[in-house]
């Protein structure tokens, strides 16, 4: 069954007349388009017994088009009102749609009121958003193959960074090295800006990389991934910048120890919980557990906020085709942070990684 | 009066109780503080009689209070219930606002819905979209400041990849070159995905760069900005790679002129539409028309998505201090495209740009 037949049969069971997804990503999603219309309308309407439309900017029509999408698509100009347009199209299908669905997690008060200008009787008694989270929880093996070239592209965005790595160079150089290298092979957008972190920076999960020279016998923190034709990566590898000491190093392999372990962990059936739990254990018993300070994974696929979320509280049982990350850290404020992620898919009796960098420590030679 | 007083004042006038800000831009507005928070609560709510107080994740807290902001910052930890904990903190200071007013054009349905779970009696009458986007219109000094900084990048862009124009190279390779020098110099954000379209792709106003070589005597488009401390620059320059034959560089000279009379033209009183009719009469009577087929420009500032729009039937009149592109285009399909944009600032007597790269054609020597 298709994305979009999943939609058309919750209409059906829960009686509603039309379905109208307002978010961008999730009308790729269900029509294979992807565009960012900013401040422009773009929807797509779902029927229970009926083929659905695209309503887009007119500019956007042929490019819908082009992807292959084989139901109408009508276009607005800036100066119509598209939803009286959308009306119309709607009228020509189903005169007086009283029980809708939205996204709520997305559609803004504004278009909301916008509808409900058009249909004063309509009831908003559907929410597409905990349903469309819920059927992007399992990856199709076409997405799941993205996915993997997209990991692919993070490994040789890790194996870029590593070689660039020498003395007298900030951690914003090496952001601009990776990124130059990617583009250059036609790779033009990250997944998220990329995190380059080294020493008592690395302490701090958050914030972006700066001007700070790498120094010799730090730990260097890389976070990035990339998308690939809708899809995208996101993987952490924590290397050593020259020989490192003891404290460095017990740190790097508790953390290890965590990740391996949760990753092992990991199969159909097994609560999303019971991960997050396996490394915290690990990274608790070995006397870091107050410096483990989030969840240990999250949801990706199209984005990195999607589910399963990984962590304490949320018990729902894994099952193939789920993808996400794990990615435990020891945040050591004013020594170092070492985090180590892979992302993965589960599969009928394990998991695979998108990502293949190695996780045993990498010391980088001083140049 | 500062941003925050301004609206302040609306409520006042207004008989509103409380404003809330959802919009994580519109926070760096009022507040200085920018962090996109995806999924996340960060709210501002503003209050008639009282001190504002910013609500966040709480680890964006400490954040908050380092850029300097005076009044309470509260946190939530992701197992809270957010809306349960604004709640509390509105008791504090209003024990039951009624009259609330919202963005309408960025609070989802769903946060709505959560603010009105707490306040079943509220009435959301007033929007603070409109007011926000009119509040915008007119820079401080201090924005402009920061636009003319973002433009010197920009004209660093330029220069950049001017200079990359070479043989066998691609519009990507292009894009990668000037991402690359900006990001060594620690500019780290672009303000939109850079637009390198030579030859026949620059008849398409959109779409993104190809793996396509530049070939010789081929115009190429360079269209891109970058953000600087929150603020953005928008320009747009098309050169020749070689020399041109008479038709393209006669597209050129129309479209220069069309650019630098609707610039010459710009003064307070003057009606937003008035500078795309002078810009569309030049390029009408050229015989090119039919081939400029966008609105003049658009609003800038923190985005390039503010107002005033500059076209047909927004008669808004200039004042000093807004600020917005003028961009005519001429794109003949199969051909050429060449578009020439500088984003300025409304003075007392004129305007002046943010960008200073010279518009006059220029031919890049074959290399």
């Amino acid at each position: 069954m298709s994305h979009l037949d999943e939609i058309q049969q919750w209409l059906v069971e829960k009686h509603l007349d039309i379905a109208y997804i307002s978010d961008f990503r999730n009308i790729a999603y269900f029509t294979g388009f992807e565009s960012d219309p900013i401040e422009r309308v773009l929807a797509l309407f779902i029927f229970p017994d009926h083929e659905p439309f695209i309503f887009a900017p007119a500019l956007e029509v042929e490019s819908v088009k082009k992807v292959g999408w084989k139901y109408p698509v009508y276009g607005y100009l800036d100066h119509e009102n598209p939803y009286a347009l959308i009306k119309e199209h709607i009228d020509k299908i189903n005169k007086n749609p009283e029980n809708w669905a939205i996204e709520k997690g997305n559609l803004t008060v504004e278009r909301y009121e916008s509808i409900k200008n058009q249909y004063p009787n309509a009831k908003f008694i559907g929410d597409l958003t905990p349903i469309i989270e819920k059927e992007k929880l399992i990856k199709t093996p076409d997405e799941i193959k993205k996915l993997e070239i997209a990991g692919q592209w993070a490994d040789f965005a890790f194996e870029t960074g590593f070689n660039a790595l020498k003395k007298n160079l900030s951690e914003q150089d090496i952001v601009a090295e990776i990124q130059y290298a990617l583009m250059k092979k036609g790779i033009m957008h990250m997944s998220f800006d990329t995190i380059i972190k080294s020493g008592k920076n690395a302490a701090d999960p958050h914030g972006a990389p700066t001007k700070d020279l790498i120094q010799p016998h730090e730990m260097v923190l890389f976070d990035l991934g990339v998308v690939y034709d809708g899809y995208i990566s996101d993987a952490t590898r924590t290397v050593a910048f020259g020989e490192i000491d003891d404290k460095q190093k017990d740190i790097y392999k508790v953390c290890l120890e965590a990740q391996l372990a949760a990753q092992d962990a990991v199969k159909p059936g097994i609560p999303a919980s019971k991960l997050d739990e396996i490394a915290r254990n690990i990274i608790d018993k070995a006397g870091y557990g107050e410096y483990f300070i989030h969840r240990l994974g999250h949801g990706m696929g199209q984005s990195e906020h999607e589910f399963p979320s990984i962590m304490e509280g949320n018990d729902m049982e894994l099952k193939p085709g789920m993808c996400f990350s794990i990615e435990p850290g020891i945040y050591i404020p004013g020594f170092a942070g070492v985090r180590i992620e892979d992302c993965v898919h589960v599969t009928e009796n394990g998991c695979k990684p998108f990502t293949h960098t190695s996780k045993d420590l990498k010391i980088i030679p001083i140049k």
